[in-house]
């Protein structure tokens, strides 16, 4: 395709790009708004059940170490990674280079992660104390896989993604990767969170007992729905196709489909760019910071085209 | 755009989908049987618990009736509901009508919401015999909820996508939603089953206890682990763009950027066509029986030019 035509095609893509992106903003930032309060909530949540229903906090082995466990888990491993999750999709970022949002996707994971696992040596630590055995229970296979599994993510996502050396095809044959095994684990760590409650609550509610509906069972079983509320939300914020991050102008796209739409000259090719997963697309593109900067569009103008 | 324009653009989009559906069919093939294989697995297993390390199966309010809720909610609830998901990506039905797929799509789901419901009626009958109060564990409130937001569903996607009558616009509402509840849903309930497991196993697991690795610990943590397996293969699956079934030749695609694509003509439109997300595409057209059969390219061909 000659170049001009070539440039008309990609600046009418990015501003395609920016519309679709800016549809629907006040419902964004309801919904983002809606994340975060349920989501500090289920921190107060957490707080409030080892301080005022347990016995509190302390990290001298006993049930005060223990209950780091729910706290940390809730904090970190749930809420900081939910909102990792989404930080690509705060239109107040778009004007941000793509290397500081990577370095802050990251960062977040990577406190989340510390966070997780501070609250396992948690555990381990009252185990040991108790002479109790580790690792028996499905909530425990479960959540040390996840914590595994999130950490190695964490390292694959740092050397493919945030240093500038992998080559766009291993990016390209990555993302969609990457981006899968975020939302699994993410989901699979809110499953663990809800197993961990049930055996808790199993545990401790004896006299009165769990079925007899006593005011902890009541209350952290909300803190239960609290924490599914918040997945469910960061879900679909994270899936909605018309509020990803915006393309940079003059940036390579990432080709998912093998190399097929080659095949295709002009339109399709546009149409392979943008057919990629809503998710996939938030992050796969290449780092073109100066792009970022130049972005003609700014974030006023773009807040007054939303059609919303 | 001129009308013959227009069609071989149109032919275009159609062989553009179809190669890009049939890519990586030998990768499908073995992730569908991966998930089939580890399903059956989930379904044995679940067998093998309750006959072999529970005290098997019977509808008399006992200890045998409540077993019928594992089996009926492993096999319905996650097995069948996982299958239902991915039905429409399976190649060898491209060929098929998209009403008798949804038939198929809607009749799945209802079975599974069937064993379901017994499967809840099974817990409540053993609970009145036992004199056990009813749903007052986070399992109990966390998988009524999911059980009946999925009747809705159901409910739903008869009224809006399976009879005839709701205009196009009203589906391009509800097949985002229809999609993201679905997933959610499905997610939600496999976190219900192993909350499930993890409250069986800590009230029957005391002499000897879970914490000393017995082996219907272990065995049914094994159960856990399969069905959380399952559920990841059956999301992959579900969310790979390259695998949703082809557009009908001729079908009018459903917009779900709110009309900002009628801004841009020819290649963005069709981009646009190309953006939805990968599962909202696999339902996100009209019911056009007569296309489907008159689809050109036979499955064989498609297969001949798989590129993996």
């Amino acid at each position: 395709m000659p170049r001009p035509q070539r440039q008309v095609l990609q600046q009418a893509v990015v501003e395609h790009g920016v519309l679709m992106a800016m549809e629907g903003y006040r419902g964004f930032l309801g919904l983002l708004v809606s994340a975060l309060l349920v989501g500090f909530l289920s921190v107060i949540f957490v707080l409030v059940w080892v301080l005022h229903f347990r016995e509190g906090l302390g990290w001298n082995g006993s049930g005060l170490e223990f209950n780091w466990h729910p706290v940390l888990a809730v904090t970190g491993f749930v809420f900081i990674q939910g909102i990792a999750i989404i930080v690509y999709r705060l239109p107040w970022t778009w004007k941000c280079s793509k290397l500081l949002m990577k370095s802050i996707h990251a960062g977040l994971n990577a406190v989340a992660a510390i966070l997780a696992i501070i609250s396992v040596v948690a555990v381990f630590e009252y185990h040991n104390v108790r002479k109790v055995p580790h690792m028996y229970s499905l909530h425990s296979w479960v959540g040390l896989t996840a914590l595994i599994l999130y950490i190695q993510q964490l390292v694959v996502g740092f050397f493919v993604f945030l240093l500038p050396w992998a080559p766009p095809s291993l990016r390209a044959i990555v993302m969609p990767i990457h981006v899968y095994s975020g939302l699994l684990l993410f989901g699979t760590v809110i499953a663990t969170v809800l197993m961990g409650v049930t055996e808790k609550l199993f545990f401790v509610l004896k006299h009165p007992s769990y079925h007899s509906f006593p005011p902890e069972g009541v209350f952290t079983n909300t803190l239960g729905l609290l924490i599914l509320v918040f997945g469910a939300l960061i879900f679909w914020i994270v899936t909605r196709p018309q509020w990803k991050r915006p393309r940079e102008p003059g940036s390579v796209p990432l080709q998912l489909n093998g190399g097929n739409a080659d095949r295709m000259e002009g339109a399709i090719a546009i149409s392979s760019a943008h057919s990629m997963d809503a998710a996939d697309a938030a992050d796969a593109e290449s780092s073109s910071e100066g792009a970022a900067r130049k972005r003609t569009l700014g974030l006023a103008d773009s807040g007054q085209r939303s059609t919303m």
